[in-house]
């Protein structure tokens, strides 16, 4: 769920405008080399992570995305190839380009097939990180289609009832469109019982975790976060969490032509190596099977009656995409709270491009120089 | 998972062989008036469960079943419809047919749909029970295509951070093919933390149910077995289940014009209303992605990969759908081993329907008489 990804904006945190923060990103991605184009889509797809709430996901990842371009681990000018395998279906090569990119173009296309016959998937391979799932399940929301996304990751989790890490944390993303009086219903969600960012947080501030979360490199249940780094994250729901993690893997690996299970690469890899990771985008035409009117009627119904379950306004249910939603009207009005933690890896990318870290104007000291990933 | 479901044959069970359970199965179809081809079908897709270990889902249904024939909730000679409505999707329209015959209709509509053209998308509404939904990933691995499936079901599952059922404990399943060197890989779950069958066989026992299971009907968590029936089943993994849960109904309920959420009819209602339960179908040709031999090296590469994360061979990974095709080849060969409890149930079935209770010739007494729905 959005709703279980870290929300590292605590106290101390500043509120950024949502454009300055695009800007400020759009920069970076220009000083590796990405087009301008380029640059701004990735820049408005890796912000609204941050606009949802979901910082896990969002800003704080340019670092290693930066230090991916400059290593050539991601590749700045991809061509990034579409191939039809049927009047429903496609593959994307993403020619080691930034996930982000590759995934909008997938779901675009799935969206565009579905539009045609009804239904669309494809299937990506040689790609990257593609940032939070649920963005590009929006994309297919908003245009009226429900979705199914998911991703493979390098293995940091492991088969139930193995001890090993062969599997990543494989999200799995879905929804169908929202009405003038409920959003749309979004769900995202890691395969494991949590991220692993949270076991990092306890290890860096010295905490233990939970009982449940992973195992050290024995196979033992642990609640160290330093053995359990470097032991393996644990599947949700046992056996079933494993299920799905492997089924993701089943479509975005292994069907796609993507690394798969244990061969996924991490971009934290010695030799540079392209880390082909896969994803899968499923776009199902709604309005093929009921009125827009029908469906208004019967969403919002189904809204209210599993609303109706409530206990009190205090104890609520909430549907998944409305915290999200939420946040993100908050933070479009008020602006994006940033960590001090997120603002001081910011800090250091903006010295590394070459950009001023002043947020609200952000332009590159010089377009010639900079951390350019092809002159380096 | 197949793993989670009721397997009741216990020490006392005796074995049954396949072709008798079928040969009984369907002689009570016809008794209630079936037509022989769907008594057939719909014999054969019910044993199958009990082939495969999950007796939860299989003969033991027959009972259920039986009396909704009786009362009239379901409908023993349909008129089930596929209409298309588009060039990859369709809908049917299961005329409150058994949802077995509803369910074998929609998955080999999706396949043919999905082997013109890629993938094929198959909502149902006006059905019902559909028993072992990994019965319909089977129908598509077996072909060669990817599969994923699922259930609405009557409310007995609370939202998450609510005290009220709205939702069923809906199933999802989903699976890829084989190889020679390794079986399909099948999942099937509930989406609930365990099958409201172990809560009823704890209040029978008079056993305390684990914590985390149930609410009672205020909403506060109980391990009373009784007050857990009176209130509601949890989903797995909280948050995540519930939102897998709802989206299950989104497609399967909402979508499909079947009924959803609070409104999904039980077969144990007083009115004898039809249940009006819905279900989808989503089959993926593989071949349309990648050539047989590099699915079959890759396949055989991903199942390797995860069973090596084995501890030993006591402590090892099993693939999902592995342990339901070992029973099954165990079954074939020594027949299938069925509880007193559910011999019982049988005798009762048999009796009812003036069938011979010895399951090894269970020919019908009488054509002309017995519990034929429509004459009672």
């Amino acid at each position: 769920m959005n709703t279980d990804n870290n929300n590292s904006a605590g106290e101390s945190s500043i509120r950024v405008p949502m454009d300055t923060l695009v800007q400020f990103t759009h920069g970076v991605f220009r000083s590796v080399g990405l087009t301008d184009a380029d640059s701004s889509l990735a820049a408005t797809l890796l912000v609204e992570a941050d606009l949802c709430g979901v910082h896990s996901h969002g800003v704080s990842r340019l670092a290693v995305y930066l230090d991916c371009f400059r290593r050539r681990v991601l590749n700045a000018v991809p061509k990034i190839t579409v191939s039809p395998c049927g009047p429903s279906v496609a593959t994307i090569d993403g020619d080691n380009a930034l996930g982000l990119l590759v995934a909008k173009q997938g779901m675009d296309y799935a969206v565009q097939i579905a539009k045609t016959t009804g239904v669309g998937v494809v299937l990506a391979r040689r790609s990257s990180h593609f940032g939070m799932a649920a963005t590009y399940v929006r994309t297919a929301t908003d245009q009226g289609l429900a979705a199914i996304v998911g991703s493979n990751a390098p293995p940091v989790m492991v088969p139930w009832n193995g001890v090993t890490a062969k599997l990543g944390t494989n999200p799995i993303a879905g929804g169908v469109p929202g009405t003038t009086e409920n959003g749309p219903f979004v769900f995202d969600m890691a395969t494991s019982v949590v991220a692993r960012g949270w076991i990092t947080l306890a290890a860096r501030n010295g905490s233990s975790i939970p009982d449940g979360w992973a195992i050290d490199c024995t196979g033992r249940p642990t609640t160290d976060p330093k053995a359990a780094l470097a032991g393996s994250v644990l599947p949700f729901a046992g056996a079933k969490g494993f299920a799905l993690a492997a089924f993701v893997d089943l479509l975005a690996g292994v069907m796609s032509g993507a690394s798969y299970a244990e061969n996924v690469g991490s971009v934290f890899n010695k030799h540079n190596l392209p880390v082909n990771i896969g994803h899968f985008f499923i776009a199902i035409d709604v309005a093929r099977f009921l009125s827009p009117e029908q469906y208004t009627l019967r969403y919002n119904e189904f809204v209210r009656s599993l609303k109706s379950a409530s206990a009190s306004e205090v104890q609520s249910v909430r549907m998944p995409g409305d915290r999200a939603l939420a946040t993100k009207i908050d933070h479009l009005q008020f602006g994006i709270p940033l960590s001090a933690s997120i603002m001081a890896d910011l800090s250091d990318v903006a010295a590394k491009c070459g950009l001023d870290l002043d947020v609200r104007t952000s332009k590159p000291k010089s377009e010639a120089n900079g951390c350019d990933a092809r002159t380096d």
